[in-house]
């Protein structure tokens, strides 16, 4: 290590805060020195190359400095970095909005721009809280959420985690909803498989749906993958009896694909590829391909028309971030929305979507734990004999990760889950190193 | 108006949600499609101009299409558009938090950052929430907030905001903290003049502190400036006083900076200027000169040591947002702090205060209500004539922006407060401009 990335490294660490990191760890571990990144690899300052296997924070999908996503953003940054957008508005929102209404399902008509997953979140509760009101039916104010879900860490947005880790701090200044018991496949209640089952795991829903009704806004998911909770993955039949549920109940329905969207999952959405209509639909991440902070939340003309009235009844929705639909992201969201519906580009993703499953199933074979996958989402749960977690002081999944930076593979565990969310740009040979590399890791940390 | 743009005002119309607007209102007036803009000018796409006079929101420094703040984001472009900020970091975010640190007060050490100022705040919030816990005083769980303060819209925020208008919608689903009444120096229940009072109005403040000290994590202000209340403006003996309130009683005095910072009231940070020693600065918006959304929030090494320590002891702070200190905004920040760090910037500034001032204070003559100035921001309060407020649904203010369109200045009445707060590289000239154009449409919605 030179003089120089030390001296950087010990600024780095008299100065900067990092996000949901103990910098006691920074010690022994200094962060990685990232000085450019090209298609799926991380380059440190001194040349040392990683795979950025979860795209840094599952938002990149092209991969890194692409020359199209680099052209949209300086071609628009010719024209303006940036306007307000109360008053004015510009093409590339216009364009952005358009696209997303277009290749949504039917029933998602109008697009409200912030900056991020959690505002994402924050805007549909909002909105749902806003509506109600608007209709009369003050008194639905609460949300309905999973145990194990995950839709960021603004108070609002936390107020609808279900996972503990998250909120232990902040309990006291989140305002109460309703946690349900959610889908567990791997230590399935019911001793069902989610290939086969009939999404059994619904009833603590439907019974908290029916009888909270009167006072629920909306429940709120993550279609088919809690991400934070661990890549935890369930079956779709789910989504359907919670769709059935809410409209015969009069509930909205909030699908977070924060993290799903844009080809993750082998679709552009979730909803859209189940044929199923969320109310709201929030969306961020590999919106820009992991170039710029910009997030969308969709809704229908109905919600929409709550709103819309005299200056003097004040129903307006009053929400705004500064950069709301920043015009440079939007760019290059644009870019990237026309990368991912040109040239039948979700349909390459199939053979990549194979090796994902293939090789991660022989990588995985003989650990104790489970190895899932959703389209290009992996993930490997280390468990004991009997599917018990590790002791949380053993940090397993903190081992893995040390011994991946050593071999050139940037994971970074939830837990002991080990997961893989690539660029989707990754090829064949490259799903299959970073699959067995997994390996390698797993057993130097199990096995030694 | 071509066929072309009103196709795209149309699907704007149909397709998007914009920020804090009654969209009824663009039947008759639709949005400004802005296609470029330059310097401290708009440009629509039938080539009209419009003079920015409120930055965008606050956040343009430098006027539009900066070559320095462009050069700065395409050679960052070069190496790396983004990468995760948990296990790896990066020279632009390590440079930014040494700047910000080497030129805020001493006693702000480490750097936390997000994405906009709502986060920034929700950031400050919950670090001094878990602080105490951490220190072993966790009924520690209340916040005080001046009626009258604006912090964001995420709900956390949301919750310590003292402006009816932004919170009633949501009101049962926020956290429920310590409103005080806060200075109005406009109606100054004392009767007294901000240029020659010793803040008698801290008297409300010095009581609620006093008395919930117990309860109480933090207490949160707008220093100088309480911008979304009207560009409400009052003298720094208060914050003075607040400084020795919470320092004698164990709070936190959170600093919102968001607007007022980088310049806006001739120093880099009110609170340097100031001598004042925040435990938590928030700062966004001018930071990276109106480019692209981002935040920091600055605090003490006192408060980073209580998140410090082993693995198993969970004290870190868990809060991340996808795009953490994405590096082509921090590139675009540096290069922001370094334009007004050289050449003297600052001081080129006061010809342009004073003629703010100046200009502000003729063209005003001889209107209702009260023009006031701090630094490079001003404002005009149209009144009656003993200071009431006009009748709500008049939209006086509204009218004064429409007047100021067909002019060619975009200005955005809070309410029928008319206020400036332009790019810092406007002219003396300009700002004559500006001002007098204001008297015309103020003349134009008064008199008629």
């Amino acid at each position: 290590m030179t003089a120089e990335i030390k001296s950087d490294l010990v600024r780095d660490f008299h100065r900067v805060w990092h996000p949901c990191t103990q910098h006691k760890d920074t010690e022994t571990t200094p962060p990685i020195l990232v000085e450019r990144a090209e298609g799926i690899y991380l380059y440190d300052r001194q040349g040392n190359r990683y795979m950025d296997v979860i795209a840094s924070w599952w938002v990149n999908l092209f991969g890194h400095n692409h020359p199209r996503l680099n052209t949209a953003l300086t071609r628009q940054l010719e024209k303006m970095a940036h306007v307000m957008f109360a008053g004015i508005t510009h093409q590339p929102a216009i364009d952005l909005a358009d696209t997303l209404v277009d290749l949504s399902p039917a029933g998602l008509d109008k697009v409200f721009f912030s900056d991020n997953g959690s505002t994402a979140v924050e805007v549909a509760l909002k909105m749902s809280l806003q509506y109600w009101q608007q209709k009369g039916k003050a008194q639905k104010i609460k949300f309905a959420y999973l145990k194990g879900g995950y839709h960021g860490e603004t108070l609002g947005a936390l107020s609808v985690c279900g996972l503990e880790i998250f909120r232990t701090k902040f309990e006291k200044v989140l305002a109460e909803h309703l946690p349900v018991q959610g889908p567990d496949c791997f230590r399935c209640p019911y001793g069902l498989q989610r290939e086969s089952c009939n999404a059994e795991c619904f009833e603590p829903m439907e019974k908290a749906l029916s009888e909270n009704s009167d006072s629920l806004a909306g429940v709120i998911v993550e279609p088919l993958v809690q991400g934070a909770a661990g890549m935890m993955m369930y079956p779709p039949s789910y989504l359907k009896k919670l769709q059935w549920a809410c409209e015969s109940l009069g509930i909205h329905m909030i699908f977070d694909e924060i993290a799903v969207a844009f080809g993750r999952t082998g679709s552009l959405f979730v909803c859209g590829e189940h044929d199923l209509n969320p109310t709201f639909l929030c969306l961020s991440k590999g919106i820009t391909s992991g170039y710029l902070p910009l997030s969308a939340t969709l809704t229908s003309d109905e919600i929409y028309s709550a709103f819309y009235g005299d200056h003097r009844d004040l129903k307006l929705f009053i929400h705004s971030h500064s950069y709301s639909a920043n015009p440079l992201a939007c760019a290059v969201a644009n870019e990237t929305l026309s990368m991912l519906t040109e040239n039948n580009f979700l349909e390459t993703l199939n053979p990549k979507i194979a090796a994902m499953k293939e090789c991660g199933e022989q990588a995985f074979d003989g650990i104790e734990g489970e190895f899932r996958q959703t389209g290009m989402i992996a993930a490997m749960e280390l468990t004991g004999k009997s599917k018990e977690r590790f002791n949380y002081e053993k940090r397993v999944g903190y081992q893995v990760y040390l011994e991946g930076l050593k071999r050139g593979v940037f994971m970074r565990p939830l837990g002991d889950v080990v997961y893989f969310i690539p660029p989707l740009v990754i090829t064949e040979e490259e799903i299959a190193v970073m699959m067995n590399t997994a390996r390698d890791c797993i057993d130097e940390v199990l096995i030694k």
